[in-house]
């Protein structure tokens, strides 16, 4: 067996058992599953296409001799053996549903790249003291039953199963039902009963941002991911004639949104353009073109790396509340917080050290989505991998990566895990 | 029988024989057709409470032994005879049929008091060298079958009923048919055969704005209706996650729409408060608030009376089309235009010496909305008179107006065609 050397590129390190044409394959074969169009994926949450990929990979699991179980919220998890049998384990992984118009790499590449590492780790015959186990999380996305990232909220919380049962999709289904049918689909294999403690979690991903790209980077050594809020601001007014109402004496909501606007994004300017403002939402009534609007509802999505940051601007939004200069009333309500995270310092330099190791160029990025891993580095160290996604452009029909950055994510992935998991 | 005397008040003049319980009782008759709640009335085009409406007012008018007839498009026509028999007519009225959430008095008003104003004169015993009639238009609103003013339209231009016919309802109901119901419904009614000759037009309608209230004016002389254009801006970006795109890397289609409104607001400022700027519709794709939009539509309404200042301001706002500093594609398309128009100065000098006579307090205004005096006046010299509405409240169950208010537009209205056909 190789010894594993963590500062210098050996061809004997796991990564370079990584085959770009297996893990290729295998990106498509699961791209086949819920296909939309040329290049898009339909595989939403608990529904078939998502059994039928979780099938097809505990079918790839057992031709490799991985120990196969799922959890009570379906949660999938493949096991390569470590030396100490029953030993906290090292888990990668991240999650096969998508949007409901989506592409074929958000959360499928971290779980084929995870399968890629450990089949690299078998090839390798690298043996590990702590077992490694791939997860392939339910219901990320959110996209059927919100709010998402269901599975590994359930995994640091088993208590939140009785929330998410009475949450029903579009066409009126139960969480509860949908789970269920998940759960038999799989009759070979076992229901876990104990959540195993975590030594590390180490996540793989695309970017779904343009910076590696953009920058000509390889490997997004992610620092943490940003802290969240998010905002509804009601603007009430009164309605009226369009043609008949002097300008005095309007109080049109949609042109005090207008004023609004104009004041947030004055707060929210940022020369270093960390500082994520969107308004990505705007509801108009009664939305005639011939009326003045009476009530405008619109959203806004706030994200920074720097807690103290977001808490002062926070404040100054809600401070927006009731002003006075409107003719019209504006009400601010905060509807979601999470506080940024940053990922643990050893797992951010095992990834820098490997993907040093492996030549690949590399950045420190902050994530602005949120992941999976989110919620498991409440539970212990965590970290992830982006690749580059072309254009940035995620949650589409249109995402995609390049082969060489596929094989760089999987290398750099399979060599921290053995890393990790030594 | 009495002599006119148009320049002093006199008791026997025919607005002295408005009767003033009778013209309210009348109104809350209609109101009850199609009563909506409290206070509002849902009698729509053609609909079977539009039908029951003008029932209701054939059978008010035969009482009076009034001549009925119909036209093709269903407008009602109720005529008191005048010394030439087959002399060109004087008009009055408006419509009966309400927005779906409307109030008791667009429309009902001027078709109340012109009905009102018909049984002064009888009262009064004034025989007039035209005769008057009063019409109820067809579908003023446009609510259920777009456009609006079919009636007026109609009238005006036969050979429109074929581009109406096909229009059909949002339960899909063809216009064609639904006049063909309402046609047969007053089996009694004989369909005119040929359009009467024209004198004069004048049409009393509640103000739909806040003027007349604000300056405490009784009696509004309207002198014109404004010219209207719409315009259609759609601005096209490119959608991306909120949380992970750096702000200039976006192309917000939002936020350039903020950025063009705000210059549509430097282009449209008026100190005269004359010009009427209105956005009242605004549709953003996918209006999800964790994505960047990339398409964004508004509306622009634009209404002023004089027809070189719309033209200018038109060239400017097309001008925004293609604007090159923002990051986002922005199309502007005209959807609509109609050019100012004046009433005839004949009509108008009645109307004020009406309401000098019976010592009403008035102002010239112009209409801001459309009504079919606006296609009248392309036929015959027209006007109308407006009465105030409580806080400028119209197209809402809220709509109101004081007993004195509703008293005085009949006295003038009365007043003012028994001189035009006198």
């Amino acid at each position: 067996m190789p010894t594993l050397s963590p500062l210098k590129s050996d061809t004997s390190l796991p990564g370079s058992f990584v085959q770009p044409k297996r893990l290729l394959k295998n990106l498509a074969t699961v791209a086949l599953i819920g296909k939309l169009g040329d290049t898009g994926v339909k595989r939403q949450a608990l529904t078939q296409e998502d059994i039928d990929a979780k099938a097809w990979l505990i079918q790839q699991a057992r031709s490799r001799g991985f120990t196969i179980e799922m959890d009570g919220i379906a949660n999938l998890y493949i096991r390569r053996r470590g030396r100490q049998k029953n030993g906290p384990i090292v888990m990668t992984g991240s999650h096969l549903d998508s949007q409901p118009t989506g592409g074929r790499y958000d959360g499928a590449y971290g779980v084929i790249a995870g399968f890629e590492a450990l089949e690299a780790l078998e090839d390798a015959g690298i043996e590990t003291k702590h077992p490694i186990e791939l997860v392939a999380w339910t219901n990320e996305e959110g996209g059927r039953f919100a709010p998402g990232a269901m599975g590994s909220q359930y995994f640091t919380d088993h208590s939140m199963i009785k929330a998410f049962n009475s949450i029903q999709d579009a066409d009126g289904i139960y969480f509860r039902d949908a789970l269920e049918k998940a759960l038999i689909a799989h009759p070979g294999v076992p229901i876990r009963k104990q959540t195993p403690d975590l030594k590390y979690y180490l996540e793989a991903h695309i970017e779904q941002g343009p910076l590696l790209e953009s920058t000509a980077h390889t490997i997004g050594v992610v620092s943490g991911i940003q802290g969240v809020r998010w905002f509804t601001i009601e603007v009430l007014g009164s309605t009226n004639h369009a043609g008949t109402t002097p300008l005095r004496y309007r109080q049109d909501a949609l042109q005090t949104a207008v004023v609004v606007i104009n004041k947030l994004n004055t707060l929210t300017s940022d020369p270093k353009d960390l500082l994520r403002f969107t308004i990505g939402k705007i509801e108009v009534e009664p939305n005639s073109p011939n009326t003045i609007s009476d009530r405008v509802v619109f959203t806004i999505d706030l994200r920074h790396p720097c807690s103290e940051l977001l808490d002062e601007l926070s404040q100054k939004i809600m401070a927006l509340s009731g002003d006075s200069e409107h003719p019209c009333t504006v009400k601010v309500t905060q509807t979601m917080q999470k506080k940024p995270c940053l990922f643990d310092e050893r797992v951010v330099q095992t990834i820098h050290k490997s993907a040093a190791a492996l030549d690949y160029s590399k950045m420190d990025i902050a994530s602005g989505a949120f992941h999976d891993a989110l919620f498991l580095s409440e539970c212990c160290p965590s970290g992830m991998i982006f690749i580059p996604c072309c254009k940035g452009i995620s949650h589409h029909p249109d995402e995609s990566i390049t082969t060489f950055d596929a094989e760089a994510g999987a290398r750099v992935l399979a060599n921290s895990l053995a890393w990790l998991a030594a």
